[in-house]
């Protein structure tokens, strides 16, 4: 399995705190060293740094640890391969284009090959796991489950959306629906980031918090590094971390519950879904003009 | 106006040596401070690095000229702007995906509002400069003319190829047709790569150096580092570098006539052709199955 750390804030702000405990989970405290990646949203424009190496000896990794990068939403991903061998196509997290606008997702799981319609399609070729039948619009590089499930996720956006781009609410519901079919194939922990949004799937594993004022001090569980937020910060700020496991020990991290399906916007959780088979129910969107409502 | 760098090989190779040259032209013995970029194919993967900083002062820039990421294709730009404000979205390269390969494209130039069949489109809204008419499949995420090129010769690929990815010769062909239709247009030097092949289009100003056996010293123009490329290269190597402006002082590099557009190939170039309105010629690919033949 992988392990995924997302951001998700109101003000661009940098991830070197967090990335710090997380780089070292990528063969130094654990054991997720076949790559690693990170993809910054700066305004509309996207950075992805990639490294098929182990995050904890990479010296991309060291530089974006002392980089630091200002972003609304971030998407980073250490790897611990179970399909698709070690390589930098394989290497997450995956991007691509639509509507003019950039989307980057990362996966955590393992997914395998269905008996329902996700059966394999024509554009697919010999591959025995999770193949679900693309169209073209959007295909994969590699041959990882995961960039499958990313196109799958595309398309299926492209195929409700046609020419006009989705707000968060489609977004949220075709992701909704997406999660709830693919979820039945194995483990689907995924985080899909566009420049104004983070969404992210816990169906076995995953935990966030959100800081904002009054700031503390927060202690990395994988490093002996603390930082005084209150020192690097506006009132004003909110800033949702999202990853695998906490990454600090002295924080109250909130556990998604697994088959939960959480959209962040400014820092905050909007909506809220469950995934889980047979329960249908999809929270409704936050009301009023005013800050949106923490729904966990 | 910006700067391009090139490399096609065949053997993966690092261009640490170019970049060092290169980089210094981004604010530092030249003016193009606004941004650069630079994509790695490593097999079918692409690594990019981006930063709308000057080139000469970026962190990441320091990184790619130290960490030998060793590539059979490159393709890099520093940027002055001239469309587009300096922004991570309008830094090159650009990537897309199609047929489950990426591309990568920059261009070095200035692109007018045409009167012809590259009119404004439905979809590219109030852009009053270049506009070709995009049908959604590859979109701009920023508002350079370049990045409008580069969708509207993936657009062009698609039309043409439907379903089936395009050969060395399609692509060729398809973007000799685009280098001559959007060359009335205003200055088009672009380079255009994917994981085994570097298109190059001198529009107004690009040379070219192929280094192979026996291996010599090359010395950089804007910085005093000399290498000796018979330390690091096997017998077999062949390195093809395109750049805007020769990169060294005592090598022999070849000035690519306006007008010309080139396909490289395993470190050489295999097809040439003209692209100035009015001449249609386009020479044919190399024949047989041994070292492709040099057209220059």
């Amino acid at each position: 399995m992988c392990q995924l750390l997302g951001m998700n804030c109101n003000v661009p702000t940098d991830i070197c705190f967090s990335f710090t405990g997380f780089q070292a989970r990528g063969g130094a405290t654990d054991v997720h060293a076949d790559g690693w990646g990170i993809a910054f949203f700066e305004g509309k424009g996207v950075r992805v740094f990639l490294d098929p190496q182990p995050s904890c000896s990479s010296p991309i990794a060291a530089l974006v640890r002392q980089y630091p990068i200002r972003s609304k939403n971030v998407v980073a991903h250490i790897r611990k391969a179970t399909q698709g061998v070690v390589a930098l196509e394989n290497t997450h997290p995956f991007m691509r284009e639509a509507w003019g606008r950039y989307w980057i997702f990362a996966h955590n799981g393992n997914l395998h090959a269905p008996s329902t319609r996700l059966s394999t399609g024509p554009s697919t070729g010999l591959r025995t796991g999770f193949a679900p039948p693309l169209d073209g619009s959007f295909l994969p590089v590699g041959n990882t489950d995961s960039e499958y499930a990313f196109c799958w996720l595309l398309q299926t956006l492209r195929e409700e959306c046609g020419d006009t781009a989705p707000d968060h609410d489609q977004i949220f519901e075709i992701a909704h629906r997406v999660a709830r079919e693919v979820g039945t194939l194995g483990e689907f922990n995924f985080l899909l980031a566009g420049s104004d949004f983070l969404i992210a799937h816990a169906s076995t594993q995953l935990s966030y918090i959100v800081r904002k004022a009054p700031f503390a001090q927060a202690h990395l569980k994988d490093e002996d590094v603390t930082v005084d937020f209150s020192e690097v910060t506006t009132p004003d700020d909110r800033v949702a971390v999202v990853a695998t496991v906490p990454l600090t020990d002295n924080e109250d991290w909130q556990t998604m519950p697994p088959g939960t399906l959480w959209l962040f916007a400014e820092g905050v959780p909007v909506r809220q879904a469950t995934t889980v088979a047979g329960v249908k129910r999809t929270a409704p969107p936050a009301t009023g003009g005013g800050e949106a409502q923490e729904r966990s």
